[in-house]
């Protein structure tokens, strides 16, 4: 009866919950209620009655703001991060170095010069060249998607700029963002090759605010380099409009980004010690970097906020887990996941002992399912599902951008799977920024990843399916 | 029974109705069912059936863009206008050329030096002088609203930069723009008086985007001048944390407006000439020129849209109105109502035959309430309201912006009032585009003014009390 009293609260503190609490026995009953501890109980009412996840983020992005990937602000970032790791109470704090190839934005201005003379609103993608001092002054090739861009012949788009729109689908999951991004990626590529002189894409996101989204991309060895950069999407929409008047349009666009050379980079890890098996190691992350249009609140000031948040809500509610539960502010998420990479060279040689791992990098939204990249014990996900009131998914995860190298390298995963409906509204533009985040919703997500890794270090599993049968699968 | 069925129909056209159309004798027999007649009925379903209004604002924005008051682009819109007056079927179509103080936007950038170094997104208000080549460097004096910097004693701001904040109050009718305004127009002066050096001000607008607004602001004559710029929402927010801190922060802001000298701008007249009494005017209006940073769909291409795509509605029905309808699009109307005034000058002598006059300026929503400014035939106003299925105000109207110097004069206004709730949202940004637009709103608007045309051209009052006892007040 306890048990079902707690759970129930545990529900409704993480979720919510419209209707009053049932204590009829035949639900009390039950086999499948989850079992809710006094510790995880202790954690989610820590969480929720407490702002940790938020001051984190508030902190970050005041004290901070912006942090591109090799940037002096990225360093600032990372004092800022060994400081509240130590503030927190964590313990080994250190930072993991790395080098990275540095880019910077420049000024980026652009305009329809012909037929009706009026400013664009566009943006650099990370990574790319710059335009001639002067600016690239072409006519322009229309694309409505990357696709009909791809299916173009060689040759044909001599001394263009090409036009990519396509829109991108707004989904809880974020579905639309990969055949969004494509255009993104490759587009300079693909351009290049039929003869281009540069490209503006629309931006990939779903709103219709003036704002472009930056973003990386990259350039094949085997083909010209072009300047490449995002309208926002009414520009689109605009150039669109102007297009379908049947006229030749000519547009100036001037980029001046730079390559900075090597640059330093880092991930920055403290640890709550485990008390029986500290060489077992939880992970849970957000990425330090980001873009540098915006403050970098949703993206990912939030995990940052969310993954540390949770650390002192265990600390703070006095609980010694037996394993080892590890927070990671990864550096140079944005530009390539070099961080999650550089992590697993780092580490290569404690990987196998990583028993579970999980970031937060898709904004600060209250999580709605919890998916699993783990090889056994699944039971254990589903009481941590159960306990923070969420479904299991049949989605399965690589745990968050910067845990995917390590994924692969067999280090088993969950995510907590948060609403992103409008996630790619704000994404990678000047207007993520903390007034989009809501405290409660840092709160729920706090105490989610408390209560994960909480429950994973207090498990008697390591989520690896080590049997003959899985291992000759 | 006719009249009853027309009357919902016309009520369902413009305003949308869940209920179905109820025909039982007791209500249609109701003596104060609006009488709508034929015509009326014909002008709502040719609007409604159409996209008058949208297609014109489509144009205008697209094929102009910005069209800042005195610029090249203002010259564009008036011969984009002319053609588009003559294509709708208007005559005596003319421009009335005035001259204006022409100013220009440079450059706009600003940024936390101390203690946290990062951007800022800025804008200059409309007439401000522009800071030295180098920008000016200088810590920040803090004053929550305007009214704490009226509050403040001479001098003591000796070499800072003021930072005015306060929020603006949403609200239907945008009665919060008033108030939040007064430090957009005199907080430069009224810093200045302090010896404060520059100003920014948290942008007056009611969103959390990272568009600062812009808007005209005023130098007093015997106060030095200094430069004065808009924050967006969530910078003023990152600014007042940043402040919260309790250090001295230190910002530095870079403006190179430039004032251009007499420039041209202009209103646009074009007429559907009255059958019976020519001479009298009924005006409807828009204004034709936008701030420089959005393309100006909601302030004001929508009012032209609106009222051009009304005489459009009219011609297209075939009706011939016995007052002639004049339409004017203002120029001009951003950098203080200069258009609104010239028409004045230069119609002094007719004044006294502009029976009813109004503007739309308040974006394209749908109206939901008709404004009196009217001294007589309230009744006919009653008519229209009852005709467009909208209660009649209390609210009194001076007509809108361009219509208020003609008011002084004696001429009487009326005035669909729409709902602004979100128009500040989008109010002197680079957001202000297209896609902000529905175009089922903007038939509606079209067809409220072109009954409200028809309705007073067919009136027989002149809208204006000439008894003795009102001559005598």
């Amino acid at each position: 009866m306890k048990h079902f009293l707690l759970a129930t609260c545990a529900t409704i503190l993480l979720v919510g919950c419209a209707n009053e609490a049932s204590d009829t026995p035949k639900e009390a009953t039950k086999a499948e209620q989850p079992a809710v501890t006094p510790e995880v109980q202790k954690l989610i009412e820590t969480a929720k009655n407490g702002s940790h996840a938020y001051d984190i983020v508030e902190s970050l992005t005041t004290e901070i703001g912006p942090r591109l990937a090799g940037t002096d602000a990225e360093a600032r970032a990372r004092d800022w991060a060994v400081a509240k790791f130590k503030e927190i109470g964590l313990e080994n704090v250190r930072v993991q170095p790395f080098t990275i190839p540095g880019w910077e934005r420049g000024e980026e201005t652009a305009s329809i010069v012909a037929p009706y003379a009026q400013q664009l609103y566009i943006t650099s993608l990370g990574g790319s060249v710059a335009t001639p001092s002067g600016g690239i002054t072409a006519p322009i090739a229309f694309f409505p998607t990357f696709e009909d861009l791809e299916a173009a012949p060689a040759g044909g788009l001599d001394g263009k700029i090409v036009f990519i729109s396509g829109r991108m689908e707004k989904a809880p999951d974020g579905a639309g963002y990969g055949p969004a991004n494509r255009k993104r990626r490759s587009g300079a590529t693909e351009a290049a090759k039929r003869g281009a002189v540069a490209v503006v894409i629309r931006s990939v996101g779903t709103d219709s605010h003036r704002f472009p989204h930056t973003g990386q991309m990259r350039y094949a060895e085997d083909t010209p380099k072009i300047p490449i950069a995002a309208l926002s999407a009414p520009d689109a929409d605009q150039l669109e409009r102007v297009l379908s008047r049947g006229e030749k349009v000519t547009i100036k666009m001037t980029l001046t980004p730079r390559v900075t050379g090597d640059r330093p980079s880092g991930n920055i890890i403290g640890e709550i010690i485990g008390s029986e098996s500290p060489e077992e190691i939880v992970l849970i992350s957000g990425h330090l970097d980001s873009w540098d249009l915006g403050t970098g609140a949703i993206d990912d000031g939030a995990g940052i906020g969310i993954s540390a948040g949770a650390s002192q809500v265990i600390l703070e509610a006095g609980l010694k887990p037996k394993r080892t539960i590890r927070v990671v502010a990864f550096g140079a998420e944005e530009v390539g996941l070099l961080g999650g990479f550089a992590y697993v060279d780092a580490n290569r040689a404690e990987l196998d002992n990583h028993v579970l791992a999980t970031e937060s990098d898709f904004g600060a939204t209250a999580p709605y399912e919890v998916q699993s990249g783990v090889s056994a014990g699944e039971d254990v996900l589903k009481q941590i599902a159960d306990a923070t009131g969420l479904p299991m998914s049949d989605v399965r995860t690589n745990g968050g951008p910067d845990i995917g190298p390590m994924s692969r390298e067999g280090v088993p995963t969950m995510r907590f799977q948060q609403d992103g409906t409008d996630y790619f509204d704000l994404h990678h533009t000047p207007d993520d920024t903390l007034d989009k985040i809501k405290p409660e919703d840092m709160a729920t997500n706090a105490a989610a990843f408390a209560v994960m890794a909480w429950m994973a270090s207090e498990a008697d599993t390591n989520f690896r399916d080590t049997s003959d049968s899985a291992s000759t699968e």
